[in-house]
């Protein structure tokens, strides 16, 4: 009877807030000696790293960090950097990792918005964080990363991150959040237009992040992970905290070359690891005597603008088994895996990387993710052909947008998070971007998908990148207009290469102008296409 | 700043309830053709799967089913029973799955003490159920499953299971529970003693329970699962919902023999499956003509009383690869596990057997499990001597006792959901069980375990099974008394017995009096140990 049902209250035996922190407390109990990071010479087991974590964590509580405080950071994918996943979040305060890339302006920008009480500074970044102080007018206590393999720099900070780590107390109370919906982690988008958001996680989407992924990427126990996704970029895809709960090894990068990465893999066996495409073009770019053979599967998470298939089909020579992912920032990263189905396994390469470059369906902790037409809120059909916007409805969606509730507010518009980015299903139910929404290009009132044209364009063999937007057209509205990067030494002329499209797409998509550059990219890597949009007015001024 | 972090409501788009319902939606719409559920002859896809459970789910609400009623259902492991975990949450009532071992009198009880709104019956079990009416004098609307592979029985509801798919709705909207927290399943104990007690589940733990189960087995992609694990036991320890999650296929038994289940370990391909370690003895002790040889590997999850180590590596030979765990019908079936160890791969057949038996340590998703001194409250030490009472902090503890406030505090008393079963903690803190506290038998001042004593008689090639009570003694307040099933034709007596136990063990822990009888057990299979005790407390009191 519901009465007798819902006469229960939440006790302490049987209500326990979802937390990541619950993962190190586990593993460092049940695998203390086991080592847990690897990184050149260093190398800490879970029990050094629970101790180092307890002991940071003391001593941001004697500084006077609370809970809900924030807590910046702005690192390379170090010990210190992982540790400081947990190290925070065990004081209750809230883990703002700053992008490396960024210039002194947003940083400061971030900085004074994220209400930051202190700052963790790799030397290697200490002049960009001063600078920023410099710009705010006001500085924010820091402590200063001293990698021995980094570059150096200058200390800007009051203590070091060792001293914190010699004088603090290792038996500070290993204690989870009162409240799963308390906020963890703040991550700065960095949009490729406008300020920057500040996306707040809270543990209980962490938590639940942690626990899909294992079952999506099929993750056996002791993965020996290479941490090469930086960690400041949606905390590193939550992997820290997901390699921790699977008792892995993490083996941490610094600076990402080819070389370096052949080496770890061979060194250390590394079985999974994570990245933007341009990690496998750059593998598939190192030359012979850089590389390493590799003769075990190492299974790689790819996400962002999927790798073009002849990419796809070079690295699975190489040994790697591929797995394109979608998600965003306010996704706390991935919810859609292109899953590999069973009756694909006989369809011939090409078609295969096709398929493999598919966002495809949700993870298991994505509740549900649509593709809804954007107007009346429908889902498209599963015709391959019908774009809409993808929408998501899961407990790994942002509590919001910090000090923002109208960018909130719109974003969660119709009870579910609206991506912006245009897609369309398969008739398997399989979801394939087609554009961030703004990308669509309208020409003569039909809709041309930018990745369309850039996905043609890669296919010719002296094009390393490429890049669409809309050129505005007096005749037609917008014509698609391609910047270009050309292998060195190509012959091809503007002429040439619209004659390739010409062959390869129907009329109307064909870009009408092709200009030769190298392309703006964010500090993550992204195209920035506000840049060329913006470029592409000029020569549509200019041609007036 | 806290108060900004803290500004945030739950919305739709960031906050879903957590349901294993969420399972059967995802799987169903991604893998709509796989095969779910093998069942003799029967076949159904996981599209079919979700639409016969939406339809039952119609005509359930149809019958007048409302949330937070209690449905009950005695049925062996057919595709009804399974489809049956869907059906009946999705209406947001309660599923009660009954014994079906079970007498009459305690099915009467538990019809009665759940306030069962309606009660699906497979017609092997109709007669049971039709003298619980009787004894109740109440009628249960009932529905008949009609299982053609079943031994027969009347019919004795008003419709049949069929008959709910054929009419029902099969656009039934699908939605998950309002909160997380409502009831999901009514699992009464089938305790040693005293009346059953009903365990009530919610949709939080049981998400949770599936969750943390694939990382501990290592669940692949599409595991194929026989049901071996009665169903109506912890809801079949879960694995109804975390084989959906895993898009797995689920391989129904009705009846398990040796020859049955290596039949379809070979005709599926069999990858995982659970079961007392009885199913293991069961699969040594099939005829070689009645075996099919194992060419792939099979895990096998296995709890209560450890196997004996010559079954363990009896199994092992067979190719299966087992792992002991831990659980209570509390804590939704299993919340530690024997986590093998790199470090016990170099060890004598021998001991990696007996540690394999170990209970080890806790599930991803349980909070914490310790052992604690009962009086002081405070953890023994990590000696591999001191006992013990194991207690368990975890989102998977059940809600309380279903009407039973007392028996809720008395459970949860000190934060914690406290086991009874006795047990120490080895070096590395693998947790042993020793005993149900009430087990222990204490003579002249010292401990003595009884499963310790059980353990060295099942070393004796003769024994069968044996079983340890305290026998009430004047002088040492209490014995060890031994109750001892012997293979046919066995020449033991109680004196060589006894004298086997004198080579073997300390003298105090030696049975003073072994009687050779077969042992009662329970419907699941359990030893009625209490029944044990009162035959001790006969002798003790004759004997005076």
């Amino acid at each position: 009877m519901k009465e007798h049902y819902d006469a229960f209250s939440r006790q302490a035996a049987n209500y326990v807030p979802l937390s990541p922190l619950s993962f190190l407390e586990r593993t460092a109990a049940i695998f203390p000696a086991r080592t847990a990071i690897i990184y050149n010479e260093r190398r800490y087991s879970w029990s050094e790293v629970k101790d180092r974590v307890s002991r940071v964590a003391a001593q941001l509580v004697a500084m006077g960090i609370k809970p809900g405080d924030t807590v910046s950071v702005m690192a390379a994918n170090t010990p210190e950097m992982f540790e400081l996943h947990y190290a925070v979040p065990l004081t209750g305060a809230v883990l703002n990792t700053i992008n490396t890339r960024l210039e002194p302006e947003t940083v400061a920008y971030i900085l004074d918005h994220s209400d930051a009480k202190l700052v963790f500074v790799d030397t290697a970044f200490s002049d960009v964080v001063k600078k920023a102080f410099d710009i705010n007018e006001a500085i924010v206590p820091a402590v200063d990363i001293i990698d021995a393999q980094g570059p150096g720099g200058a200390c800007i900070g009051s203590s070091t991150y060792d001293q914190l780590v010699k004088e603090g107390d290792p038996d500070f109370p290993w204690q989870g959040p009162g409240d799963e919906w308390d906020a963890l982690a703040l991550n700065y988008t960095s949009g490729t237009s406008g300020r920057p958001k500040g996306v707040v996680y809270h543990h209980r989407g962490a938590y639940l992040m942690c626990m899909g992924t294992p079952q999506a990427w099929e993750l056996p126990r002791h993965p020996v992970y290479l941490y090469s996704v930086p960690m400041f970029h949606c905390n590193g895809w939550c992997h820290a905290w997901t390699m921790t709960l699977m008792a892995g090894t993490i083996v941490c990068i610094r600076q990402i070359t080819g070389e370096a990465v052949f080496r770890l893999i061979a060194e250390h066996q590394i079985t999974h690891l994570g990245g933007a495409p341009i990690v496998l073009s750059m593998l598939l770019n190192t030359p012979e005597d850089q590389r390493k053979a590799i003769s075990h599967k190492v299974k790689v998470m790819t996400a962002g603008a999927p790798p073009p298939a002849a990419v796809l089909a070079g690295v699975k020579q190489l040994g790697l088994e591929v797995m394109q992912v979608y998600g965003l920032t306010e996704t706390y990263g991935h919810v859609a895996q292109c899953l590999w189905r069973e009756e694909w396994d006989d369809l011939s390469a090409d078609v295969q990387a096709e398929r493999q470059s598919w966002q495809g369906v949700g993870f298991p902790m994505t509740e549900t993710i649509d593709v809804i037409d954007r107007d009346t809120g429908v889902s498209v059909p599963w015709d391959g052909e019908t774009q809409g916007e993808i929408v998501i409805r899961s407990n790994t969606v942002m509590k919001g947008y910090y000090k923002n509730p109208e960018a909130t507010a719109d974003g969660f518009s119709g009870g579910r998070f609206n991506s912006g980015d245009a897609a369309i299903r398969h008739q398997n139910g399989y979801i394939q971007i087609r554009d961030r929404l703004k990308d669509v290009i309208i020409s003569g009132g039909e809709n041309i998908s930018s990745v369309e044209v850039e996905g043609v364009l890669h296919r010719h063999p002296d094009v390393v990148l490429a890049a669409v937007v809309a050129l505005p057209d007096e005749t037609w509205g917008e014509v698609p207009c391609a910047f270009v990067e050309l292998k060195d030494g190509s012959a091809e002329t503007e002429e040439s290469l619209i004659g390739f499209c010409r062959e390869n797409m129907a009329g109307f998509k064909r870009p009408k102008k092709i200009v030769f550059t190298e392309l703006p990219k964010t500090a993550t890597g992204k195209i920035q296409k506000f840049v060329l949009r913006q470029q592409a007015r000029s020569i549509a001024e200019t041609a007036v």
